[in-house]
């Protein structure tokens, strides 16, 4: 990593290179490979603390005496209105569900806007009623605020970000190095509704059936999750990178073998006929309400009925499960009877899908 | 307010106009009347709840037996490096000084990137090495975040976000509505050089001394103060907007009366200088590592010396007192004799600062 330091103004030796890329690409947001290695190479090797953890959706420390967790995310998504949502429910929901995957019971939400020059009023009064319709599904409350305008050309019409707070209940251990070998996959329900929804707008392209985004908050689902089993080991919303990112991330995290059936991940006909027109494969494509939870063997089947009673839950169904092979690989067998390994995206299929 | 409904596309009736402009302007991020204007009738007028302040610097609730302060804020400054800093330097110190704004010690920090794509990778290595020793300066650890990339012109290089979470000790009670007639107000040092050294790189501006932001951690400052007196009523970053803005906000919130002495308020001759070239007041120009304190009568004199035994407080000064009189309006009795109204700012004077 020294073979060519170089000294910056500020007396910091930058070891160079830092990553393969000299300057960020579309791709280093994507949530692929190229992701990983910025995020590694750049933020983990300085920030790096006991709290910090990268693999996770958000990081749990202990507040006067409550378990919390705490989570930020961005979202850039364009366009910012969309098929069943926008830009301000996927704020909304988006944070709520980091929460929720931490085994958190979101309470609090902050809100930043950075807003370009010239974004109709209108255009934002619909996204922050859109923000608050979304706060009272999840049962959040919006507590702090910042406000930023940028000059025309500058930004891209809005983003938003919103950082959450919630309380870990007694009992629940949430972590993806908590995944076994044992452990069954639980997928609640069929994928890659949101990607697809935006795509569709921005190509323009029509189908029979408008696809709409799966955007919802996934913290009730797990709240009666909870409610039936406290061996749930890991809770993971397969957005940016979709279902293959997420479970390669957990793989690698817990350094165990998953195994997929491919017959058993549920894709409606639409997206997959778009999925098709597109050249997109719907396993690495984004869902923003739909959760993936590792469960011990044994309290299986009671999550899964459980699950089934919940509205964002009644499609859920059993995908595959952990196993003591190939460890930090996923394969897959497939429909025709092979089988192949799911590697983890290596660029971006679909940029500001979120 | 009803005078012209206009019916959205999800059934809801927007009750225009809004605000007086149909889209947003440079000056709806300035943190004057406009961005005051926004923010009331856009924001407020949605999320209101018992915990959204929009006049404090943070959200204050219990968390498991301990009283919490959560603030965000996103930097969107141009340029990310500046004389005496970086965008990373004040994503940390802004969010830490928010927090400490609230009489909390600073604990947590989440970190957002929006990077445009093309920004060199070394830049943004830059920024991360700052918010390292940031947090490392002022004690806090950056404990989750988030990367997202947009496409080439639809961002600036770079925009931070940051919230925090810290906690406040007992028998600290800190809020812009317990300003009363008879507190002191204090000034921690010089004010206007965050905004006047970012307009002089701007405008290409040369001095005989560069001009350096004053960005700086205040929690240490705050801990100094709040160990001699706990009847601090009022903190307050004079930020975007500036001294001028900040004791408005508070003398509107609290509905007193604030009367200031010009002569007791202090601008070094660099900044005096500069300000006087660019057409600048600088009352109204922002600072990030000044603030101004609200104390009783009483423990006026010993918060003060206190503050001068410490290096972000030796030139701290009593710069005016809260009246009785002219609730809502602030008074400076100017060095000439006379007196005039400080108003809030209307629109922006510097965009960009933070």
């Amino acid at each position: 990593m020294n073979e060519n330091p170089m000294n910056l103004n500020d007396g910091f030796t930058c070891p160079l290179p830092l990553t393969e890329y000299k300057n960020v690409l579309l791709a280093h947001g994507g949530g692929g490979k190229l992701s990983h290695q910025m995020i590694q190479k750049i933020f983990i090797s300085q920030f790096k603390n006991d709290l910090l953890d990268p693999l996770h959706d958000g990081a749990m420390f202990t507040l006067g005496g409550a378990r919390c967790a705490f989570s930020t995310d961005s979202y850039v998504i364009n366009p910012i209105f969309f098929p069943g949502g926008d830009i301000g429910t996927l704020a909304v929901n988006g944070t709520v569900n980091d929460l929720a995957m931490c085994g958190a019971r979101p309470l609090y939400l902050s809100s930043a806007f950075i807003i370009e020059e010239g974004l109709p009023m209108e255009d934002l009064w619909r996204v922050v009623l859109s923000m608050k319709q979304a706060a009272e599904a999840a049962g959040v409350q919006l507590v702090t605020g910042d406000t930023k305008v940028v000059d025309r050309g500058k930004g891209d019409k809005l983003f938003i970000n919103t950082s959450g707070i919630g309380i870990i209940p007694d009992g629940v251990e949430i972590s993806p190095q908590r995944a076994k070998p044992g452990d069954k996959i639980i997928l609640s329900g069929s994928i890659a509704e949101h990607g697809i929804a935006i795509m569709s707008v921005r190509e323009g392209l029509e189908f029979e059936t408008q696809i709409e985004s799966d955007c919802a908050p996934l913290n009730g689902l797990v709240e009666t999750m909870l409610a039936t089993s406290k061996e749930i080991h890991v809770l993971r919303d397969p957005t940016r990178g979709g279902v293959a990112s997420a479970l390669n991330e957990i793989a690698e995290s817990a350094q165990v073998g998953i195994s997929l059936r491919e017959e058993h991940i549920p894709v409606s006909e639409e997206v997959r006929g778009a999925c098709e027109i597109l050249g997109f494969d719907p396993l690495y494509v984004a869902n923003e309400g739909k959760l993936i939870a590792f469960v011990s063997a044994e309290a299986a089947d009671n999550v899964l009925k459980a699950m089934r009673t919940h509205p964002l839950g009644k499609n859920a169904i059993l995908i595959g499960e952990v196993v003591a092979n190939h460890p930090g690989t996923v394969i897959m067998k497939t429909r025709i009877g092979g089988s192949r390994v799911v590697d983890m995206l290596s660029g971006e299929q679909l940029p500001r899908i979120c």
